[in-house]
């Protein structure tokens, strides 16, 4: 099944979206029971949003390796997690906004993983019952704004720095996908998750010991080798096999003064 | 004005702290007009929750000097933000529980800022406009569970590691506070807000650059030098002058084995 979340009449509305063609349904689908509420609309009529607004998202760094000779002996024993604010989050084909006084940002494209229950204790046996399904997400980063001592936060939290979407897919078979990239149509990333470092039912297990997993939180499941930088006017298209492309373009701030302190 | 979220027959409701006793109103106050339902209760009828469900959660690292002899000359370029999940808030007088497999964790008395607008631009001017109020936090911290290179989240993250509360004072200058800790009635910290090394004012104009501030973002401003460890059967009591004193004990986990990838 594939759901989306659009505007239309002014309204913000859920939807199943079936080859071009969505049925409204009554409310968020993420972990409720919801109806149909019978009205059908026309894909092309609608603005897609990013499919859910989400109540956390959490990334993994450095997850990824360039083939099978370069894979760690050992896993990572604390992996590095972060997370991002909500108010970074975009649909398809809205702009990426470089930061102030920025010229280029790193495009990530992942697998991003949506929770569907409240959960203490994931197991790599039961992962799958805790996943609602699984959108594309692009996890845009400024390193300009890192700092050398590692902390990540102001250089991926900015405004439009979470492209997601366009739809949540339901049936999906997550050791099976691959996650390509394009800027401009020019291929850069390609890699299947069978080249991740932690997997995805490795990754919740952990995770859900740190922290309570709810409901439409995002999992940002790492990023291919490969990302690079876009600049103003660029055009960048994250795909995963079976789930959907997911298209922003690059524009500049309209403040040039990069964010300090004063 | 001082507001309590608390638990009231079996529901959970707001209300306006006088003395001891407490009206409940309409929803929470965070930017809405709520009306008073005219129902009041004894303070020590009710169970205090913490006094609001963040939107965003984010913190301030390595924020105070001991004194003015220390200052650093000039501030960090990038300072060091980073966000922690809404699933890691207690009330006043619930339990810290250690993460598996640890014996002590940090204690960090803060100054709970509550952004009370939506905005993407704060001055030092106007940087009070945006507060909704102010409560008492205390962002516990496990060490161990930090990466060398830097990275927080795993570290700040479990559950019970973000005590804040026990009211959300609305009449504050925040130039004129004090925070201070205690563990077992033993003092620890005690520094005013002038020791901070990034000012509210500051720190509150630079991110609401780098990221859209929203009613209910909590900002934990950074913790007085002085925060120590604390391990089972500790009580801490964070204090900040003219808002309120939160104190949490300490217990074990019921798992023993320290989280780690499989």
């Amino acid at each position: 099944m594939k759901y989306v979340r659009f505007k239309y009449k002014d309204s913000i509305c859920y939807g199943i979206l079936r080859d071009l063609e969505i049925t409204i349904i009554d409310g968020s689908p993420i972990s409720k029971h919801t109806k149909t509420t019978g009205e059908r609309v026309d894909l092309n009529e609608v603005e897609l949003l990013a499919p859910l607004i989400p109540n956390e998202i959490i990334g993994i760094g450095a997850n990824f390796i360039a083939d099978e000779n370069s894979r760690p002996g050992v896993p990572p024993s604390t992996p590095i997690f972060f997370n991002k604010p909500k108010s970074s989050v975009i649909g398809p084909n809205k702009n990426i906004i470089l930061p102030p006084g920025i010229n280029s940002v790193k495009f990530e494209a992942e697998i991003a993983v949506i929770i569907g229950k409240r959960t203490e204790k994931i197991n790599e046996e039961n992962y799958q019952d805790y996943i609602f399904g699984v959108t594309v997400g692009n996890d845009v980063t400024s390193p300009e704004y890192f700092r050398e001592d590692g902390h990540w936060f102001v250089g991926k939290s900015f405004p439009s720095f979470t492209p997601l979407g366009p739809v949540i897919e339901t049936d999906v078979d997550l050791a099976e996908l691959s996650i390509t990239s394009a800027v401009n149509d020019q291929p850069f990333q390609d890699s299947p998750t069978s080249h991740m470092i932690v997997s995805i039912p490795q990754m919740m297990a952990y995770l859900s010991r740190v922290m309570v997993l709810q409901p439409g939180d995002v999992i940002l499941t790492g990023s291919p080798v490969g990302a690079d930088f876009i600049e103003e006017g660029d055009t960048v298209t994250c795909t995963v096999s079976g789930v959907g492309q997911l298209t922003n373009t690059v524009i500049r701030s309209e403040c040039t003064n990069k964010v300090k302190l004063k």
